[in-house]
């Protein structure tokens, strides 16, 4: 009980601010390049990490934060130098975003509400610097609750049946409209195909600390083996199942004295955590992928 | 995804299970009589914890689930013989009771929603073992989403002004209401007088690792302090403020790069796994305060 | 920078205190049962935690720790009779031991130092209820470091090639004269039929968190799979190679700028503390096996 | 049980490999100044970290870690150069240390062993990246264990009544000779003369979760309060007791069951892992201090 409140959240101006991500093979002098094209361009840098995976001839990638007046009529342009003057002569891959324009993102779940409802409880707060244009589903049933967020709710019956169907409406609903989809919770294999033709990273929560208990039934099985910590991992999602690159995990602990059932119920709070931190950071563009690798920021 | 889903709760029979909670004196005997006590009355003892706080002559602590066919018909004889027979007997303080009656629950909050809304989604899964009977805050913003929850949201003006009056509205409420109220982040001081006539206890959550940051502004303190760790406590709430008996704590990793609202983001997160652990052990019966302090089974 | 000490360990009184583990199928008046009989024979139940596997119908687990004048005189007499009223009747397995005499035990380990030395330490200290009365190794690299603490360094070369002929050797140093056998990191192979022979529970630590990266180099792959946390397990040795009964395990943080060498490092310190917890609890008589999990009370 | 061995310790090139800690007024260009300083010196840079504490106008802090061939001949005109052309246009406080000289410290310690061996084994190891000129205490009680390592332990005894004169010693031995002094549970109260007179950084580890507990006796007052996590924390000693910058703090779990003896058992854990963190993060120039607070990169 005490008297005060606080600001919701952190409301950082973000109005002419950039972020800028770029990978490429290590060598000397590309901190000072980099920042000296910047500080011609007129723009101050406000933060910056950096990170080579050896000491040298690893791959170098770095993140910078930096301020441009006018950045939105100037990105086009500042792009373009930026390629011309230092992207090509020293062969990187780099990104660069406005924090202003906020990623466009799709969530998409079964039955379980626990990771869903905490992403749209949490960006409703103003915690998550995204824009969630749908959430997609293959089952009806939290459509009103997604509905009182103010967020469409689309119902795509999946099932194994259906699958090549499905994921043609999917692909139809989201290509192009969104910049991420969050399998928050959604149960349905999707193919290797569906997940090239999408064009935007997935990101998915898996019930389990992995690699331990990949695949079906995590918290059964980590009773059966007598663990004494259950885990969530929150990974980018590639062809093979479970196996892409981790963004976070985490662990809580448990004991004989839990059935199945509260494994479900503390690794929930787990999943929730995980899942919403790794959507947090990809959208903050902290990620940066690394073989089958990520380095956050 | 994986293509496996778990039952939401944990569902274990309630019917004619009994709870019996106990308090004395240390001495020979204690178990051997108490649970002679129960299996002559044919109940099977189901879990029992028990805890001394000295290898002899402390305080002794007793839980006991114990399972006895037709206990709602038989509760009133057995409490009657169990008090006969063997609390007056030892000078034990002694609870009884039935694990298919929930506690009445009583929710307060001001304008965070976080503890508030949290409380309601588990119980709403079906985590939490509570009926909850109303919600009341002293401002209206979070009507609608309570309401949504199908609980009545009750606005009682509150300020430094109008203590005297508010209080007598939120006795007249909660009087003979409720078995429990739950403070999810109230913002407003509650007198002595209110505490003694109130009649059953009071869980509050408070945003600091106590005893540090006692008061207003935790956060904001532990800002300037420069600490590592940020964390919440659920207490019971006595007249002295933030210094009653504590239930649950925990904490979570903070460093240079968070601004006082991220602490706030993140503590957020801890406050509302804090409280739901509270209030879902008050409502199994699993805490016995002892003292200042509180022994949880 | 405080000017007072405390006592280094607990030092609780051990004389005539008896802990009676126990595992039965489960049914009315178990505790009843157990309790009357030790209250009966003169004996003041100090601590009592149970467990059973299922509300009816499962596997019952109880360790009471209790105080008996005379203990050591009376406890053969105590066994037979406790054997014939309660234990046959109810075919209960059962272990009573006196918490006066400690645990025979021998450690074994290769190269490695870290988690060797704190068990030493440790138990230097008063920390842990054991008396070490051998430490194994098939290299000879920690003798002195390991006689400065007073006990006896064997050196028996084990490799590949002299598998059967080493492990005989240990089974004649081993056999009759310990209680414990605890892998400090050894990082031979026993065979089956050596663990058939030893006539004692071995504990092992394995520097992964079971089941995740089995085998061996886990920090390696986990470094490679770019985990987010790593961990140890400590569990009891069984034919099947870290597959044996889970006793303890833990986590770290880590993240990319993390290498290889930097996981050795952060997981060594979640290694001595998971086994040092795992051998005082076994060391404590807290831990009872069941099927391939542990209940530790 | 696995085959595999580790390398011991992380053994990074430290030859020619130089730190740079900076610290000045935020504002824009001062990473392009440093970086191309840096690298028109023929300097490699091999990481940065960089923080600023408001997005405009705040305090800007850095490290650098870079490469350079003939670093120890180049060192002073390099720091020469870097004051002239960097530091004192933008008003920099900056310190360049090269990698490959590690700090000179001393320990100073009471009765308590746990955390003065534990910073001696990981030195011996080679995760400290220092060197241990000596060890003093006001106890003789540790000399044989310290001496072990192949330290010289000096006995100053000190009590209240000769504070004087005991710290003239502690000088005449300290000044000039360490480059960091660790009170890895040293008892005794260090005056503010003397801390004037020392020359350099204290570190200091308090054994609760500050500020929880300042002062005497934190287990015990712990244990009264009734708290569920115990910690420990290290910081910079100043002039006010427990209220110097905090560099590290962690948290252990405890519960009812834990006397007064478990918390220093469990605390203790927690203690020698959070001072040797602090320890190490010192000694790899990681930590930078900005008011009462530590940035750690």
């Amino acid at each position: 009980m005490t008297t005060e409140e606080y600001p919701r959240a952190k409301s950082l101006p973000v109005r002419d601010v950039g972020r800028l991500l770029l990978r490429c093979a290590d060598r000397p002098g590309l901190v000072a390049a980099i920042s000296s094209f910047l500080t011609g361009a007129g723009a101050n840098i406000v933060s910056l990490d950096q990170h080579s995976t050896e000491q040298t001839g690893g791959t170098f990638m770095q993140r910078t934060i930096f301020h441009l007046p006018g950045l939105t009529a100037a990105r086009e342009e500042l792009e373009r130098e930026f390629r011309e003057r230092v992207a090509e002569p020293f062969e990187m891959d780099f990104r660069l975003t406005e924090a202003a324009k906020p990623k466009r993102v799709a969530l998409m779940a079964s039955r379980e509400d626990h990771c869903l409802l905490d992403l749209l409880w949490r960006n409703r707060r103003g915690e998550l610097d995204m824009s969630v244009v749908m959430v997609i589903s293959n089952h009806p049933d939290l459509a009103e609750q997604v509905r009182a967020f103010g967020v469409p709710y689309i119902y795509v019956p999946a099932t194994r049946d259906n699958r090549a169907e499905a994921e043609q409406r999917l692909l139809d609903l989201l290509r192009g409209n969104v910049d991420l989809v969050v399998l928050a919770r959604y149960m349905q294999i999707l193919t290797p195909e569906f997940l090239d033709a999408i064009g935007c990273p997935l990101i998915n929560i898996h019930h389990s600390f992995l690699p331990a208990f990949i695949g079906a039934a995590p918290y059964r099985r980590a009773k059966e083996r007598g663990v004494k910590l259950v885990g969530a991992t929150a990974h980018y999602v590639t062809a093979d199942l479970d196996e892409g690159p981790i963004i976070e995990q985490d662990v809580v602990r448990v004991d004989h004295r839990h059935a199945v059932e509260d494994l479900v119920r503390l690794g929930s709070d787990v999943e929730r955590v995980v899942l919403s931190r790794a959507v947090l950071w990809h959208c903050e563009d902290r990620v940066i992928r690394f073989g089958n690798q990520t380095v956050v920021f």
